[in-house]
C-alpha cells in the first residue's frame, strides 16, 4: 500500500527509535526543522509526532519540546491465564459493575461513560420527530412490532449505509437493543459453546463479558495502537488456535481509538473468507470520524454474504433509545430466531421516531455537526490531560470516536488510582478492564463524550494530581 | 388442602372415568340433574363439567349433551430424544420462524400473537403520560439510562407488587427487555453451560430456545393441563436429574393456561429452597385472572431471597414497549453484570411513560377493565371453537391469561393443518413448537388477544372445516 508523508515519517521515526539510533529521552528536533529536513508541511509533521505520542514513541514534555522514548512492552500472552480466563472474567466482572454502579449517582464527574452528552444531540429536531410518531403512531407503538424491526427504520439504514459504501439491503437487516444485542445474536449465530473467539487487545469489557456468558473463549490478537489488527496477526492466531470467528471493531476502536487501514480491511476480509473464520464486524463508532473521509468497512468487501455487520445509534444520535442493528448476511434466520429468544422485538416507538428523523435528511446534518465538536472535545481533552497529567503521560491521538487510551508510568497502578478517585467522585475505566491476558495496570481510558467544561477539567485535574502521587509513591 | 366443591366433583368424575364406571362415550347426566344428586349450584356443576372439558375427560356434543371420555395420552418420554434434543430444537426453531414471519403480513388473520390488541389498551390515558413525558423529560429519554433501569418505574412496580401479596424492594428490582430479557438473564446467573432447567411441559417454545441457545438442557415435567406442576413429579424429576434450576409459570401458564394451586406454590417453593435447585418464576400473565382473586407467587414464599422472579407489561399493557422486570433476589450483582453485556440498558422512554402512567393510579383501573374484556373474549373464542370445530375437540378452560390450548382428533396432524391454514391466510401455533420431548401433533394454541369480531369468527370456521377434512382424510 501506498502510504502517505505523514505515515512515512512515523515510520522513519520508529525505525530510528527502535533501532537505537535516536535514544529514549533525547530529544527530537523542532517541528519546524523537520519540515524543512524532509520537505513537507508543518501539519503533516504534526501528524507524525501526534501519531509518535500515541504509539508511545515520543513523549511531549511542556515547554521543551518533543522526547524520543520506548513504547512499554506490556503484552503478556500467557496459555495458563487463557485456561483460567473463566476465574479472571468473574473479577473483570466485579471491576465493571463496581465502575458502573456509580456511573449515574448525582454530582460525580463521569470520564467513564462512552456516550455523546444531550448537547451533542440534535434535541430539537428530533422534538419535531417525536410529535410527528406520537400524534400517527401512539396506537401502533403499542403493539409488538416486526421481530426485524420495522420496515421504514430498516430502508433508511440501508439508503444512508449504502450512500456510505456499505451496501446493504432492508430485508437482510434485523433491529436490536443497540450494538450489544447485536454482538450478542452474532455470536449465538455462528459459534457454538466452547468454540474460539478472537479479539482485538485490548478490548472494551463488554465484548468479554458477551463472549464469556456465552460460554465461547475470547482470544487476543495482537494489536497495533493506531492501525489495529493486521492480517498477519490474525493469520498466526487462527493458526494457534482455529476459532471460529473474529469480532473486530474497524473504526476507532474502544479504548484504543485504533483503525485498520482500508486496504489491510480488504486483506483481513478476502483472506478470511478463504478460512473457516466468520468475521464480525462492529462499526459503531464509524459514522464519528475527524478526518474527511468515512473509513470504509470489512462488509464492503463481503463476497459470499458471510460477514455479519454490526452497528448502532447509541453513540452518534440516541443512546438511551437502544436501537441498533446487524445485517447477518447468510446468518439471517439464525439471528431472526435469536432474536425471538432474546427479546421478541426492539421498542416500536424509538423506531418510529428514528425513522421519521432520518427520513427527513437529519441524521446527515446532524453527524457533520457532531463530528466537528467530538474532534474539538477531543483536542480539549488531550490537552488538559497533557497539561495536568504526569509528564511522562502517553495519550492516544485517535481519528475519530469516544475514547483516550492513556498510558501512565509504570509504577501507577490505575484500579488504586480509580479508587483514590472515587474518593473525589471520579469515574474513569481503569485498563484493566480491558483485557484478560495483558497486564494493563498502568492504561487507563477516558471518554469524550461530555462537554468539556470546568467540571470536566477539575476532574481531569484532580486525576492527573492523584496520578502524580501513586507514581511517586 | 381444603377442595372446593367444583374440585371435588371434579374429582368424582374423574374417579368414575378412570375406573370405568363411566365409559368413555357414555352420555352424563343433565347439569340440572348433577345439581340435585350432589346438592350443589348450578354455576359449581357448570364450573365442574368446564374443568373437565379441559382436561379431556368429558366432552361436549352440540344439542346431545356432555360425554365421557378418556383423554389421550400424548406423553411420551424418551431419553433419546433428551439427548438428541438440540437436533430437534433445530426443528423446532424452524417452525417458530416459519409461523411468526407471516405474523405482520396484511390480512392474516391472526391466531398466534399472544398478546393484546390495541383496543384492549388505555391508549387515551397512555397519550397523557406520552405528552406528559415528551414536554418533561425528552432530552433525558435520549441518555443511557441507569443500567437496572429508572428508580421510579422500579419504585411503582415495587408499590403494586407489594399490593399484590409479593413483597419486592425497588432496590433489587431491574428493568428488561420485556420478559423474554428477564428469563435470559436469569438462567445466565444461575446456571452454567450443560445445566439443566426443569420445566413444564408443554411450554413455551421462546423458553425452550433462551435455554437451547444458552448451552442449557430443558428437561420437561409432566404437567396437569389445569393444575400445572406440582411437588411429587419436581422431586421425581430433581432425583432423575439432578437440575441446577426450575423455571414455572406459576398462573396461567403458555400454551396450558394451567395455575399451580397456591398452596402447592407454597409446599414447592419451601421444598425447593431445602434443595441446590434454583426456582425462577415467570408470572407475566399473573394479573390477568378472570375470577375474583389474584393468584399467589412463589416469590412469597421466597425465605432465602433465592427466588428470582419475572414479570413484565408485555400482556397487561404496552407489548411494544419492551419493558419487563427481574427480581433476581441473591443473584442480583450476576444478573445487573448479565444485563450490561446484553443490552446495557432498557429503552428510557418506555420506562419514563410507564412510570408516569403507574404513578397516576392508572394501571388498576385499566386492568380491571381488562380482565373483564379478556374473559369475555376467552368465552367468545370458546365458543366458537365448539361451534365450528369437530365434535370431538376438547378446549381447555383456563381461568385467566391469553391462550386456548386446543386437542383434536389424534388423526390431525397440526402442522399440516397450519399449512393448509397459511393458504388461507390463518396464523396458529402447532402443539409441535411446545415440546421437544412429547409428540404433540395433535394440538394447537390459539391466542384471544384479537378483538373477537367476524373476521376472527371467519377464521375459525375455516380452521375448523381445515380439521374436520384433515381428520376424515
Amino acid at each position: 500500500m501506498k502510504k502517505f508523508k505523514h505515515e512515512q515519517l512515523t515510520d522513519q521515526l520508529v525505525e530510528l527509535i527502535e533501532r537505537g539510533d535516536l535514544k529514549a529521552g533525547e530529544k527530537l528536533p523542532s517541528l519546524r526543522t523537520l519540515s524543512k529536513q524532509q520537505g513537507i508541511s508543518l501539519m503533516t509533521v504534526y501528524h507524525a509526532i501526534n501519531t509518535l505520542q500515541g504509539m508511545g514513541y515520543v513523549e511531549s514534555r511542556p515547554k521543551s519540546g518533543y522526547f524520543a522514548r520506548m513504547p512499554v512492552k506490556t503484552v503478556h500472552f500467557n496459555d495458563q491465564k487463557r485456561l483460567e480466563s473463566r476465574k479472571t472474567a468473574e473479577s473483570m466482572d466485579e471491576l465493571v459493575q463496581m465502575v458502573y454502579k456509580n456511573k449515574d449517582k448525582e454530582g460525580h464527574i463521569s470520564l467513564a461513560m462512552n456516550s455523546p452528552s444531550v448537547e451533542l444531540l440534535p434535541t430539537t429536531k428530533l422534538k419535531q420527530s417525536i410529535l410527528y410518531v406520537n400524534r400517527q403512531k401512539s396506537d401502533a407503538c403499542l403493539k409488538y412490532g416486526p421481530v426485524a424491526g420495522i420496515p421504514e427504520l430498516r430502508e433508511q439504514i440501508a439508503v444512508f449505509s449504502n450512500h456510505n459504501g456499505t451496501p446493504l439491503n432492508s430485508e437482510e437487516l434485523i433491529i436490536t437493543v443497540g450494538c450489544m444485542e447485536a454482538i450478542n445474536l452474532a455470536i449465538h449465530a455462528c459459534t457454538k459453546v466452547g468454540d474460539k473467539i478472537l479479539i482485538e487487545s485490548p478490548t472494551y469489557f463488554g465484548v468479554f463479558q458477551a463472549i464469556l456468558s456465552l460460554g465461547r473463549i475470547p482470544i487476543e490478537v495482537e494489536t497495533d495502537f493506531k492501525y489495529g489488527v493486521n492480517l498477519e496477526h490474525l493469520k498466526k492466531a487462527i493458526r494457534e488456535h482455529q476459532p471460529k470467528a473474529c469480532m473486530l471493531v474497524t473504526n476507532f476502536s474502544n479504548p484504543l481509538g485504533a483503525s485498520i487501514p482500508d486496504d489491510e480491511k480488504e486483506r483481513i476480509a478476502k483472506y478470511l473468507q478463504t478460512q473457516e473464520v466468520v468475521l464480525i464486524e462492529n462499526d459503531i463508532y464509524g459514522e464519528l470520524y475527524f478526518g474527511k473521509k468515512r473509513g470504509r468497512t470489512l462488509k464492503c468487501f463481503d463476497r459470499n454474504n458471510e460477514i455479519i455487520y454490526c452497528s448502532s445509534f447509541s453513540k452518534s444520535l440516541a443512546p438511551g433509545y437502544r436501537v441498533g442493528w446487524i445485517a447477518p448476511g447468510k446468518y439471517y434466520d439464525k439471528v431472526f430466531r435469536a432474536k425471538l429468544s432474546l427479546s421478541i422485538s426492539t421498542a416500536t416507538m424509538s423506531q418510529e421516531i428514528l425513522a421519521h428523523f432520518l427520513k427527513n435528511g437529519r441524521y446527515d446534518l446532524h453527524l457533520k455537526r457532531l463530528r466537528k465538536q467530538l474532534h474539538m472535545q477531543s483536542l480539549a481533552y488531550q490537552q488538559a490531560i497533557e497539561h495536568y497529567f504526569p509528564e511522562d503521560t502517553i495519550i492516544s491521538r485517535p481519528e475519530g470516536g469516544f475514547v483516550l487510551w492513556i498510558e501512565l508510568n509504570a509504577e501507577v497502578d490505575t484500579l488504586q488510582l480509580f479508587n483514590k478517585a472515587q474518593e473525589h467522585k471520579i469515574n474513569f475505566a481503569p485498563g484493566q478492564l480491558f483485557s484478560i491476558e495483558k497486564d494493563l495496570h498502568q492504561y487507563l481510558r477516558i471518554s469524550i463524550g461530555q462537554t468539556f467544561d470546568q467540571h470536566i477539567e477539575k476532574g481531569i485535574k484532580i486525576l492527573g494530581e492523584l496520578a502524580k502521587q501513586e507514581r511517586d509513591n
